[in-house]
């Protein structure tokens, strides 16, 4: 399967890429225009700006069907009252249509890999392989420190991976990534042997970490150790750990992150919409090197899966919290909406089934981008239009595994998603 | 000319509106339907949801032509070496496509209304009107503290208002309204003068205020008063006056503001990527019932006039600088977009010529939303959908002054004025 994209502005020129087996083959420029090459589909890019497609690297995909529930709560109330109760009487089906309604928004705000976190993982994961994304996809893993609990999720996890486990990373189109939830609901037995079965099968590990004062105020009273400090000392931090939300952080755990090579993900709206507190410390990540993505969180805490919105809100708030206009420019927050500020394609093997760059030998993960769309004019630097003006809207075509996801903003059998999600959702409200 | 748009879900029921000369005659509802009334234009609605559009309380809509000229940079080097000198060079013909790219960007995104600051006045007021956009619009003024050049100003905005001014307010499409720039460009003789002049005329008045420390700083150095105090003493506070940012208040100014009957105007995705501190003190002006709408100011320093994206960020921006997730709550910070939460079309008479309620007898200013949007599903909290999740991607329809002004996401000749506002820019770009 081959495909030809012509007519199109990559690096402020001219362009052809053609695309093979999922990867990008050849960038044709200047006098090797027009490109002399059969090719199984041939797409006329109209003049479009190419650039690498985002990825979502934090977010509990199927939490879709609780979008708009409940807003405007304090965390407790929110959770207990609200979000729980309704989790427990989600379906199977309901996850499946709920990860495909989440799949459909991403695909058509630009996003074409995210890092998932949930429950019913055989459903998630068909969803996803349908709606044809990427995915480092869950399951999520809880035992509220019940000895008897532990034992049956590990066993679990260990069924899924014998199951669904990784064959050939780089080729995967879903990485099996056990995600335990967080240190206040998983025992340290189950995160140390979380953190061997990570290293004993090269396996991504995704975990929420530092989110709330809470969590840290616990973790101190109950270990003496910050949570990143109390993580370390169970192995469980490495380049394969996703830490999401990551706010509330000291100097000390800055330096045990970069040490590990963790990659840390930014949720700026779900903690400002939830006031987390305290704010991602972007300047302290970035001297350090350390690995970052931007994640969008779930829908009940956001309430939409665009991470271009979520770069425009991450370079604002880094700029108002902290006082400096230059702090986290457009082109840092697009290379974190991307990957490359995570190494992604590059040294950081965390996600070998991705790429954040265009360039020949990479993942033909890539977005066409309508120049004359109303917000991309004029157009004197590309990427602070996109991050700062016109966002998902302008984004025309999806190319994800080589392959045409959506084209002049249409996905194929996006009503359907759409009528069954909705489905979903008021059978739920009839069950509560 | 009259309109009938039938199949459409009102404050959650089934409706039809009947539009004539510019208002709501008749909302239809249930043993009504369908509406057995002659009409010159029908439409379907499609399901479609049905709100109020939005209004833009400060924006420079020319300045379009800059959008991401110059972003991430310091207040003073952003202003004195990037968009001083490119201003400058701006043509009356820029300022004609720079507002119609504007109002059509603004359009695009449920957007009916907006406050206007610029210069070159007859070509903005135009584009206005060609685009059939609602507007209270300049023309700015700045005098440097110069007694010749304060007096050249008056005189032309006295003959501007001769030329222009409002015969009839409640149906004016374009209200005079003049825009003093601040206190620290425009002389106290000036501004005193301007008082006078909107009392007289009963004319809107739109200033900046209190955007920044130095501006609070240099007043309280210079005339021993804070902003609001020092403007209230010249007579330029009034029911009748737009203040612009607001972000530098004490108590005792919000008092005078609430006194005075001032309407605020928040623009919080300008005052983050500017970085100009504090914050916009929400809860303080609620309590004292001073009117609130919501503004984007200039492209330069946004990047693009999305009022819902606005909104979501203005609700955000309170619960994390606050620290309280209920405040700011979606149907309060939606009454800001619309207008309901600045009393507009009630006790407010500020601007006569919009509405900020879908009722009988208002003017027909309203948003069609596509219900099957993926954004939109599923649909437990209308208000919470546009807000915090789809935003202007689910705008359908826009009806201005009893006229459709955007069809299925398309407004009439939009490809041309994208065209003419992108030739203008790379025009500037050569003068530069």
């Amino acid at each position: 399967m081959s495909m030809l994209i012509t007519n199109i502005s990559l690096d402020g020129e001219e362009a052809a890429i053609y695309i093979e087996a999922g990867h990008i083959r050849t960038i044709y420029r200047k006098e090797q225009l027009p490109p002399q090459v059969d090719t199984d589909e041939l797409i006329d890019g109209g003049g479009a700006y190419v650039v690498p497609a985002l990825k979502n690297g934090h977010t509990h995909a199927a939490m879709t069907l609780l979008r708009g529930f409940a807003d405007d709560m304090k965390l407790q109330p929110w959770l207990e009252q609200k979000i729980w109760p309704t989790e427990a009487k989600l379906t199977a089906e309901d996850i499946y249509w709920g990860t495909r309604l989440a799949a459909l928004e991403m695909i058509k705000s630009g996003t074409v890999f995210f890092t998932d976190m949930y429950f019913h993982y055989p459903e998630s994961r068909q969803a996803i392989q349908d709606a044809g994304i990427k995915a480092a996809s869950g399951p999520a893993l809880l035992d509220f420190f019940d000895d008897q609990a532990g034992r049956e999720r590990r066993r679990e996890m260990q069924e899924l991976f014998s199951q669904y486990g990784n064959q050939n990373p780089e080729h995967e189109q879903i990485l099996f990534t056990p995600a335990p939830h967080s240190i206040y609901t998983v025992s340290s037995k189950t995160l140390r042997w979380l953190g061997d079965f990570s290293r004993d099968n090269n396996l991504p590990l995704h975990i929420h970490v530092s989110e709330t004062k809470k969590e840290v105020d616990d973790c101190l009273q109950q270990h003496s150790m910050r949570p990143v400090e109390y993580l370390d000392s169970l192995g469980l931090l490495s380049p394969r750990t996703i830490a999401a939300h990551a706010v509330w952080l000291e100097e000390k755990e800055l330096d045990v992150l970069a040490k590990r090579g963790v990659t840390v993900v930014h949720n700026p709206v779900s903690n400002m919409k939830l006031s987390s507190g305290s704010c991602f410390p972007f300047k302290d990540l970035r001297d350090r090197n350390i690995p970052m993505l931007m994640g969008t969180d779930g829908c009940s805490s956001n309430n939409n899966l665009d991470l271009f919105e979520e770069m425009k809100i991450a370079a604002l708030l880094q700029k108002h919290h902290f006082g400096d206009p230059e702090l986290l420019n457009a082109e840092e927050v697009f290379a974190i909406g991307t990957g490359a500020a995570a190494g992604i394609g590059g040294g950081n093997g965390v996600f070998p089934n991705i790429s954040s760059e265009v360039k020949e030998g990479a993942h033909a993960d890539l977005l066409l981008i309508d120049p004359e769309h109303v917000q991309m004019v004029p157009n004197y630097n590309l990427i602070s239009n996109l991050v700062y003006s016109a966002g998902a809207a302008a984004v025309d075509t999806v190319v994800c595994r080589g392959k045409v996801l959506m084209r002049s903003g249409k996905v194929d059998g996006e009503e359907e998603t759409v009528r069954h999600a909705g489905r979903c959702a008021q059978a739920l409200l009839e069950r509560l």
